[in-house]
């Protein structure tokens, strides 16, 4: 028997839950690995205590480092039989039905909260108008904390019915909805990073909608100090070694919304409380002129001269880079929103994706709702790769050959799948825990399910006798939206799907979460009311399988 | 009493089938026409026999002639109530859920059946090479008929589930298998313009889909005869009057796919039989400079001169037009099929739709099945809006401010929807019947839903208390998908949804399709077996109203 193997067999007994099916994952740039006959084994923690597989395929770009690249866990047949035998017998085995495949859940490195009900509306409008007559009055309206709760929930379920397992937020400047936002995402089971907006340069922001410098910055430390205290203290017993679902974020808007004694304050908060940053960078030709008559540098010239480009921090956009900015973002371990759907709309240009990840500089997908229209990252994928081929063919038909082209800049589903997994992971400075699967990792996932069969309403189908491991990859990024979500897991805690077949975790919207693992029977999840103990273990499916739920 | 609500009375009598509820349509370009408390009655022949309305708002460019642009029928409350009372008497009567919106039937202007089961694969490798592994291999699998009628019926199903009323087809190089298409669109009751594709270039095309000349001709002729003849028997005795649903195209497949001597005996045969014809044009750099070596001219005079420019015929594509070549499509009535999302992957450019409205020529959408992955015209809207803003304002960052901006050639929602609707009734010559609402016009829509509370899996969601009528269309064509398309009638029948609420025709897939509509009792729509009768009149749900059927 093989080291693997053994080390596979100890590891049964940490094991709460174990999946058995077929994975998609992108650990590298450029490319899939699709693990078949994959068995992957959860800890009560939420952790991957346990992952095994019987065959591996690599698509996209390969290379010599492929074998060396593998996720480990091979087995032979014989010692994958007694793996699944052990899971089994531990009762904790659920065999995910056939022609579904686990996906890391997505990251969302970039969403505004309070937009989330102008999702879709005014967008014809300039970039100014649509500001002040849909955006900042979306945003003042979160004075009001209860109409907050109610967008903040829907948004946070909208997002994990997508299979967004983690979200970088911009909230509005109030200090108490930014509590809520915390609050419902810990509710929900999110993992997030939740940034209460700091805006006070009266010249910039409307009346309605501005701080004052003092008072905002003191909002900042309180909203980070409550919120570490809150989240830390939201983990349940068996989860109290994981990192805290929800982190808070300081968060700029942009330079032009905030004083240059607001941008210091920031600054030295983010240092003092090693807190990560986040803001808009470098966007479009107004920022980037405002930018350059007020401070006459770049955007990232200034975030940094304020301390702002830090590790982890994530500029959103950050389309005009100059070569010296990516370098700069690079040395600092500063991470990228990429925003393809927003950057057409709003951002005069697109995001180089593929050369800002070539220079070193970690990149992730965001939907910026509600400047994108869309809070999917399935969408924001199939838009990457839009976004990089007008950039590598050029868009204007009246210019000719060379002159419309950029060489090179194309992205395919592999990249956009890796931006939306390892390459937002990075960025959050979360790579070590999330992004993909393996051993030591978070068990942050999606159950997708597509169509094998014509006839059905799937966005997504598949005809068994032409397409091939690689086509069904392809097909399904190109095609999903959320009816293919079938299930969700953080932290091993499934928050969307069927708790009876894919785990014994449930959401109760009315009554807050229950959650049920081995070795800690039933303790309430967060602060909110607890609808009791779930029968946790006895209820799990076992062996399942099964046809499509419809 | 109104002249207009006296005309209304007396149409009564003709109604078969009438809903009350309120309407979006775009009958001029870059405007949309909001109707509240609209009535529009059908008659059996599926036409509109009576509209009338209580107010009217319009969005978009508005301009003088708003008043003298407006749909005729408005009414004053006392006449409405008149007219509604009457439809009420006679039993034919249906009351829209309260939120739902009539949308006009969309059109796409271009599709690929035989690559329907391709969606979705190998878009990321080069033009040739998807061409040859994907394309050409699912194209030649059309000689097995059988298969060529399963592909047909789930795209045929799957384009009237998003919308979609009508359609212009590519088939493949077979006869039968372009019969089996013209069946199954009768079948399903989609109106449709079917081209049995010709390529008969050896040194183009590959030896295993590529057909004799002489033979090629002869099946173009036989299949324009057999399609004319089965789709006007196929017509109900109530519908004897209206257009056959489905039409023959002379289908040339590109330039370089046929010899001289086919684009020949195609031009002759088009005129002979006064038939419509497609082809794509100046798509991509290596089509245009193919022609140029070639023929020496651009795409647009080559067709023209073999006689393939014709009113109606549509061009797909068309991104890289001369002004001259925009006029020759103008002086020929000639449209265009712009495939906003198909451009990204393959065209080289985007096309520039608005430049091409304003030079005179008719502009619809495609979706371009395969080449575009995603067969919902609400997708395409959504990129034809896209496509638009990166040619106003670029997509190369590294480019500065004019070198990257082409000014004028955004589009909004109301722009796309008009392309959805109008201009592709335009581009196929049938402006006349359907595109928008209006009494004579064949009744081809579709009864849009959207959640107007949050909390639902509607992929949009209307906040009542922040957004207006504007704001109800904008979200709905920036978000919508299948799900929100409750139901689909084309020429008064039934395609889509619930026949006891929204009208008494019913789609049996397996048996075929019964229709019962006043004066016609029953008879089988198509050749395949008939269900038989239904009860018709007493079926239809009278003033069902009511909630959202989740
Ligand atoms: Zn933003
Ligand atoms: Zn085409």
């Amino acid at each position: 028997m093989s080291a693997e193997a053994v080390k596979a067999l100890e590891a049964v007994d940490d094991v709460a839950h174990a999946y058995a099916g077929d994975v998609f994952h992108t650990p590298h740039y450029g490319q899939l690995e699709a693990l078949h006959g994959c068995v992957i084994g959860v800890g009560a923690d939420g952790d991957i205590k346990l992952l095994v597989y019987s065959s591996r395929a690599v698509w996209g770009e390969a290379d010599d480092e492929d074998d060396a690249r593998a996720t480990p866990g091979k087995l032979s047949e014989a010692e994958r039989a007694a793996v699944l035998r052990a899971l089994e017998e531990a009762g904790v085995l659920t065999t995910l039905p056939k022609g579904d495949r686990l996906f890391p859940g997505f990251i969302d490195t970039h969403v505004h909260a309070p937009q989330w009900p102008a999702l879709g509306k005014r967008l014809h409008l300039p970039l100014n108008e649509w500001l002040q007559s849909s955006t900042f009055p979306a945003e003042a309206r979160f004075r009001d904390a209860a109409y907050a709760r109610t967008v903040c929930r829907d948004l946070v379920r909208t997002l994990l019915q997508h299979g967004t397992t983690t979200t970088l937020y911009f909230n509005s400047i109030h200090l108490e909805a930014g509590q809520v936002l915390v609050q419902e995402c810990l509710r929900a089971g999110q993992r997030a990073f939740v940034g209460k907006v700091s805006m006070d340069n009266k010249e910039e922001n409307p009346p309605f909608y501005c701080e004052e410098t003092a008072q905002g910055l003191r909002d900042v430390e309180t909203f980070l100090e409550w919120t570490r205290k809150t989240a830390a203290d939201a983990r349940p017993h068996a989860k109290r070694d994981t990192p805290p679902l929800v982190e808070p974020v300081v968060t700029p808007r942009f330079l032009p919304s905030c004083t240059d004694e607001m941008l210091t304050g920031l600054g030295k908060i983010a240092a003092k409380h090693g807190c990560m940053v986040q803001s808009h960078a470098s966007e479009g030709d107004w920022e980037v002129a405002y930018g350059a008559a007020r401070f006459g540098e770049t955007d990232a010239v200034v975030f940094d001269r304020f301390g702002l480009m830090r590790a982890p921090a994530v500029m959103a956009h950050s389309v005009f880079l100059t070569d010296d900015d990516l370098k700069l973002y690079a040395a600092r371990g500063t991470g990228i929103a990429h925003c393809p759907l927003s950057n057409f709309f709003f951002a005069d240009a697109s995001m180089l994706s593929r050369k800002a990840h070539e220079a070193g500089v970690s990149v992730g997908l965001g939907t910026d709702i509600a400047a994108g229209p869309s809070p999917s990252i399935w969408e924001a994928c199939r838009h990457s790769i839009v976004a990089s081929r007008a950039l590598t063919s050029g868009v204007h038909p009246f210019k000719h050959g060379e002159e419309r082209k950029t060489h090179g800049a194309s992205i395919s589903h592999f990249e956009a799948v890796y931006m939306a997994t390892m390459g937002g992971a990075k960025a959050l400075g979360i790579a070590d825990h999330v992004g993909c699967f393996a051993v030591g990792r978070a068990f942050d996932a999606q159950l997708v399910r597509v169509a094998h069969a014509p006839g059905t309403d799937s966005p997504v189908v598949i005809w068994d006798d032409i397409d091939d491991t690689g086509d069904v990859f392809a097909k399904t990024v190109l095609g999903a939206d959320d009816r293919c979500v079938e299930a969700v897991w953080v932290q091993g805690r499934l928050v969307k799907g069927d708790a009876a077949r894919f785990g014994d975790a449930a959401i109760d919207p009315t009554h807050g979460i229950t959650v049920a693992v081995r070795g800690d029977g039933g303790s309430g999840y967060d602060s909110g009311a607890s609808a009791g103990p779930r029968k946790g273990r006895s209820s799990s499916s076992s062996g399942g399988g099964g046809g499509r739920g419809g």
